[in-house]
């Protein structure tokens, strides 16, 4: 792959704040929604904190199959990455991520059962730039 | 509901213009992908131009279950809609909504055979607000 689309990706999904998280419902329909990353390593493997009785929290746990999706409006560009999503609720990994803040979303603090992490695994991915479209294997452009 | 949050549920429906539009894949994966929406008939219907030959309009041949989702970063508000796309390819209503300049995605003009438009229509929807979700059925705030 091209070293500019390469860095373009890497731009993408390292510094935009809100990723659309896609899981699927019970009824088989693609549901969406929008979270800030906690963290990523590379393009493998993006965290996410979570309310733990979310719905999607409970569709994860059912069904790993995720996408997360990072958009530029103002360049008309779009990465999509397509994997798995975990779901942890042990209190290392919640140790591991919590931000001094992250009260206001969990008032019980970082062992709250309402607070979970997603750990998200992309196996392959979809960069959009205008009319351009590049499909990629993760593990090729690490 | 409250007049406000149905004031902000059409603002945002009504004036983002990407959506990002999401379709579950042959393996059963959610897939996600930025459209420009063409136009909008309150929160019931939503009309988008597409290339007939991409991915996602062959998935939603096969499988209509589809969610759309709106997002404003600056305000951490998103809805998103559930409900099903069907592709139309008829010249008819390829002529209704082709625009000045579609010639850079459809080369043919209005009858281009790659030139397809989708129809959403929303059943229910899920509009966030910081920390606050409502549920609603689209036939009743419409």
């Amino acid at each position: 792959m091209d070293e500019k689309i390469k860095a373009a990706i890497f731009k993408l999904a390292g510094k935009t704040r809100d990723a659309v998280v896609c899981s699927v419902d019970d009824d088989g329909y693609p549901a969406a929604k929008a979270m800030f990353r906690c963290e990523n390593e590379g393009l493998k493997t993006f965290w996410f904190s979570t309310n733990t009785s979310a719905n999607r929290t409970r569709q994860f746990k059912k069904n790993p199959k995720a996408c997360i999706y990072f958009l530029d409006s103002s360049s008309v560009s779009g990465v999509s990455f397509t994997g798995s999503m975990k779901v942890h609720d042990d209190n290392a990994i919640k140790l591991r991520f919590w931000h001094k803040g992250d009260e206001k979303y969990y008032p019980l603090g970082p062992t709250d059962p309402d607070y979970s992490i997603f750990e998200f695994t992309a196996e392959k991915g979809n960069y959009y730039k205008g009319l351009q479209k590049h499909l990629f294997k993760v593990s090729d452009i690490q």
